[in-house]
């Protein structure tokens, strides 16, 4: 039988399966089934709630792993009747920091994201149309308002990890392809020397790179592994001689991508 | 003084930030300085992250909180030096999950994210490839790939909603604008009635969708509040009738209308 693991929240649910996975990656070979429970605002729904998680451990014949990011205390109570390992991640943290800061908390349900009518908010929904605007290398217009401008060959990764930085971290990011034509006249695409200090370069395994490449364009010159080992040695040669910093991202998720862009360029953003 | 808090991880920290965040928005009127730290992946850095807590710790005569993601127990016990208040959110449940699985955890960093290589990964890359292939009703072709189909008026949140679901959950999101001619004509942009069952509307209030739009093309007929009250109007009646579930984006977050509409819709979506 397969255990079930809950994520359970008073919100999305998002920061609960977050932690939830992170922990349950330290355990390798666990096969478990996961549901996902948000917005249990209610002690209606925290009932409901409760006979999910009995009804899980009656089908598994294993107690239910339940993961949560509650805070009210009459919900916490109502869910933990149920026979379940419950690894409560706000509440069990509350008790130490009203401690150490001397205040109570509000024990307020649904804080767990920044309101969508705040100017955070806003600045977050101007970045991802900002960023939106400014994919693929479409304009010159607007780059003095760019946090970063990423530039590598086609198909490195750059518009995912644009979008993430924007949506994730609200980086308005601007991304340019660096493409034969520049390797050929052995310079930045025109316009973007002028915001040496914005640039950020992606480059990537070459082989990986034609793996990608082939579900695009199968069998094109394009996709050839030949291709893409000149234009990745190009790109680096280029980078480097332009003094543009750079990773690959050829193993590297879009967090890591993102946490690591953050950390060398030292863009002060904070976490959505 | 401000209190500094730490988030400090072996990885990306992006987990630690979010736990963080939701813990500290439970403490109103608390003004913190925040750090992130991300990558302690070295006894060495973690050498060096004692030191900053310390500094910190002297620099603002308050004592630091803060909050980690870490695994190593080397590395817990090198930060642990610092005189700070520590909230380690994964170490801290890795003892009762070992006891109730039965089996040792692993206490391997890094493993926060999933893996870039992995096939679930291709499957997030290729939602964001398709959601901007389907943005903004630019082509009906491959909509019966789509997991959801966004549909509602000019600026009511589809386009950072749709990225967002790919992001998050490699959910594949296509957007359609409800437009004036479709209210005219008083149906859904034509193609979409055979995919009736992905469709998922979004509406706003008016006043705000007149603010949003202000910003984008003042003082024109689009953003005036008579024409922003008779789209909404007109959207809503066509999407009732239509039988279109919905929901109002106007004081939700993307994070809050992602997770309503993969409830509502019932995709089974891991998030990423």
């Amino acid at each position: 039988m397969k255990r079930t693991v809950f994520f359970i929240s008073d919100s999305t649910g998002i920061t609960a399966e977050a932690v939830g996975h992170s922990l349950l990656s330290q355990f390798e070979g666990i096969d478990y089934k996961q549901e996902r429970v948000p917005f249990v605002d209610t002690l209606d729904k925290a009932r409901e709630c409760e006979r999910r998680i009995a009804k899980a451990r009656q089908r598994d014949g294993l107690r239910p792993v339940v993961v949560t990011t509650l805070v009210d205390p009459a919900i916490v109570s109502i869910i933990h009747e149920a026979d379940a390992l419950f690894l409560d991640f706000i509440s069990t943290f509350i008790a130490p920091l009203e401690a150490e800061l001397g205040v109570k908390s509000s024990r307020a349900i649904g804080r767990g994201h920044s309101r969508a009518t705040s100017e955070h908010y806003a600045e977050r929904i101007e970045a991802i149309n900002y960023t939106l605007a400014h994919d693929d290398g479409v304009t010159n217009a607007g780059l003095e308002m760019a946090d970063v401008i990423l530039v590598g060959v086609s198909r490195c990764g750059k518009t995912p990890t644009s979008l993430y930085l924007a949506l994730q971290f609200g980086v308005k990011a601007a991304n340019y392809p660096l493409i034969p034509e520049d390797f050929e006249r052995n310079s930045l695409p025109a316009g973007l020397e002028r915001y040496r200090d914005k640039l950020f370069g992606l480059t990537i395994a070459p082989e990986r790179l034609t793996q990608i490449r082939q579900e695009r364009r199968p069998d094109s010159k394009y996709a050839s592994v030949e291709n893409c080992r000149w234009e990745v040695a190009a790109a680096e040669k280029l980078m480097r001689r332009e003094g543009v910093r750079w990773l690959s991202s050829t193993t590297k998720s879009i967090e890591e991508i993102a946490a690591t862009l953050i950390q060398t360029i030292k863009l002060d953003k904070p976490s959505y």
